[in-house]
């Protein structure tokens, strides 16, 4: 990974020399990581990037070149920039781990540290969060849709530069698509990566069954031929149908074949006829075309005969909402050893902050394993073990007691003053913990329009404290 | 800059190895970049990202870490994996200058070389053109709503990945804007930075004043002051005023205050008046908070009193319009020595690709140096000096003769036989450039909705070669 020390904004930077200047450099803080509205109108999202932001913050350095740098840019004095050029995190930052489906308002990344060194990552962090949950909801929504089809993530020359192709695709595999078309991202996620040939490839034979011959020579077990280059019905799948014939002959298998254009719903129901009438019932049609939740849902209601889906712009920009707004918001600050919670009032309800030193915990039904609710609460708050009331924290008249639950911590230490004290599991272990946490929950959250909004509340001493300290702002 | 050669697409490796397998990886051959529609429903879009693909061609290495995870993709013969080993690109690369004001339909790089090399490139070469192109058309629009104010680029937090936000604040600067906030950008693009201070800032002090002066006392000549944390007309912006005035006094100005929530039409008329007022009418007021071209467009027409804009998500994502569609299609291969001209059809005529071996030429009126049109034509024909009728390509009963023009060559060669032969400007100078090549153009082009359509036409013979080929094709 690249050094991303300096991928912050300057305003960090400028912040921090004014703390220096004021000698409150070490103030301590707490910040909280949370958004407030899930991408796509979903009902949830999917945590993702947190071992990137670890590896980042573990590995922040101002080299001498940007140190050089950032003299030409102000004239901070050099004891700040010596301040710089030793800086190493020491702060504590706990997590919810990657994978996890998460909801509005919920802090997703705790840190307490000096303020200086909580400012400088606000901006890399955000980044990296925000971009491969956002894909990794998206990949969830669409893998969703597919109702158990195989989806390949196909979007790298669409994708918002190398680097967003490359951490998308390990987002989209969390968020449950199958294989990716990145060589790189195979390479160093371990993303099974599947790639078959494009239109160029036929049209640079005289006759397109001499490419498809001249492809399954080269790939005599994966061959997939893309059947649209000159016309799909015509011509496409009748050569595709003569060379499974003569592979099957040969006692080899056409694996599949690739929709490209046209109208998917009928074409590949014709395919499949043509292919059926043919014996060839095992090959596969794929789809690919500017795919998308929403297209998938419709062509599987239109039972469209596609089992394996390639998505490719529409997942990797998440294009019908390409940013998660993520932020970043001061919850506590240490005086005197004690922590003074902050909040940040707005003229918007929603988005007035939650104040102090928090936890979040998840209730279970002990029946069904099903998720309950969500609860935001102190850290220094005792759960009740056997009943608690949840009420609406912007209606408290919607209350709801529960009973018969297990509880469960969802923010984890990740590094302990200045120690990464976590393990991070291996993707494909994040990508069946995301699995199995979706699973338990109920199909009305995960529909793709107007979800059930899933419960998140503030404990009563949360939003007593909240209350408070809104008083004391407006006065 | 990384390694990008294996930010590819598996397919392209399997294309080559099919070629390989069928003893036609030398075979050489032409293809073309372009796009179909310029992204946001715009007239126009600004070339960008030639220099990273340029570097990235140069670079292109196959690591033997790569040779062994292919190894383990698929049984790839050795003798295949020792041509990776060896690759070096040795074809040659046309392209339209950075920061060209292109159109629909124009090839935009010309890429000549065998037929493995130039699959190779396709992937990465698509990625790096289509987001820089996509951000720098993006910033044109919202520069060019903002009428000569100053746009500052602020969306690092909210890109899609930490390289999206670099590369794309160099695009966003392409595209016109100031400034950006992104460090990291500035340092390696020497891109001018700029940053002031968060909410945070000021929630840390006891009180407002104090953070404003803390503030200034760090930057005394380039204080801006964000007036939005409490209250901004009932403290933000008293505080200040004060605070300005006591600058004034010791002979300091106070540069700016920003607004970054609320209804901005009326704060900053509220503001404006204010400190006016107050004898503060050379403070500066900014402005953030999802703005895009549209909303600076509909402020000023309500005469908002901001003179700086903040653009965050809007441009950083192109939000409305996430992805621009470039395409890399096979154009013409060699065979003894001629080129035979290829094209794709489709059953949509929009989507029927230029045939052959192709230039672009623009013509400018001799007496106003406005572009009158392009012509993409065969790359031996010889353009007429004085006269030219010109037609549409998909309605050629709409004709047009010009004359009294100028011609200019748009494709210029960056790549011979492998050996970078163009010299790369400043990004200052391919903004310059870019923003002289813009100016040419008539404002109705360059309307934010509904934009004047561009003539961009194909010379006689090509178009005959097309339709020629398409029957043919058909038959």
């Amino acid at each position: 990974m690249n050094n991303l020390t300096m991928s912050t904004d300057l305003y960090q930077i400028n912040m921090m020399y004014a703390y220096y200047k004021k000698g409150m450099d070490r103030q301590r803080t707490v910040f909280d990581v949370f958004f407030r509205k899930a991408p796509c109108g979903n009902g949830y999202a999917v945590f993702a990037g947190l071992e990137q932001v670890l590896d980042y913050i573990e590995n922040i350095r101002f080299t001498e070149e940007d140190i050089a740098y950032l003299r030409s840019v102000y004239p901070y004095e050099e004891g700040f920039l010596d301040m710089l050029r030793n800086f190493r995190f020491t702060g504590s930052i706990s997590a919810m781990k990657e994978g996890t489906i998460v909801f509005p308002g919920e802090p997703l990344i705790r840190i307490e540290a000096p303020v200086c060194e909580a400012q400088l990552i606000e901006t890399t962090m955000l980044t990296i969060i925000n971009h491969q949950t956002l894909i990794a909801t998206k990949a969830a929504r669409i893998v969703g849709a597919a109702k158990g089809d195989i989806v390949l993530e196909f979007g790298l020359r669409r994708a918002q530069g190398a680097d967003a192709g490359y951490y998308g695709a390990r987002a989209a595999y969390i968020g449950g698509v199958h294989a990716t078309s990145n060589v790189m991202a195979g390479r160093d996620f371990g993303i099974p990566v599947r790639g078959t040939h494009a239109h160029s490839f036929v049209q640079l034979f005289e006759h397109e069954l001499d490419a498809f011959t001249a492809y399954s020579e080269a790939f005599p077990d994966e061959t997939v031929l893309l059947v649209d280059t000159y016309d799909t019905l015509g011509v496409g799948i009748p050569h595709a149908i003569k060379l499974g014939l003569a592979m099957k002959e040969k006692g080899k298998k056409l694996l599949g074949i690739r929709l490209d254009s046209g109208d998917l719903a009928y074409l590949s129901k014709e395919a499949r006829r043509m292919l059926d009438d043919a014996g060839l019932e095992d090959v596969a049609i794929i789809a690919s075309s500017d795919l998308d939740e929403h297209l998938i849902q419709d062509l599987k209601s239109q039972e469209a005969q596609i089992t394996i889906w390639g998505v490719g712009t529409n997942l990797i920009t998440s294009s019908d909402c390409p940013a998660l707004g993520g932020v970043y918001k001061l919850a506590a600050v240490e005086k005197d050893g004690e922590w003074l919670p902050r909040l940040k009032i707005s003229e918007n309800p929603t988005k007035i902050t939650n104040p102090g030193y928090k936890q979040v915990v998840r209730f279970y039904d002990l029946a069904t394993d099903r998720p309950l609710a969500d609860l935001i609460a102190l850290e220094d708050e005792e759960i009740p073990r056997d009943k608690i009331t949840l009420f609406h924290p912007l209606f408290p008249h919607k209350r709801k007691t529960i009973c018969n639950y297990r509880i469960e911590s969802l923010l984890h230490p990740m590094i302990e003053r200045g120690q990464r004290c976590y393990k991070t599991p291996s993707l494909d272990d994040i990508r069946e913990y995301s699995r199995k946490d979706l699973a338990r929950f109920s199909p009305e959250i995960k529909r793709l329009t107007n979800p059930h909004e899933y419960h998140v509340d503030l404990s009563q001493k949360l939003w007593d404290l909240k209350q408070r300290l809104i008083h004391q702002e407006r006065e």
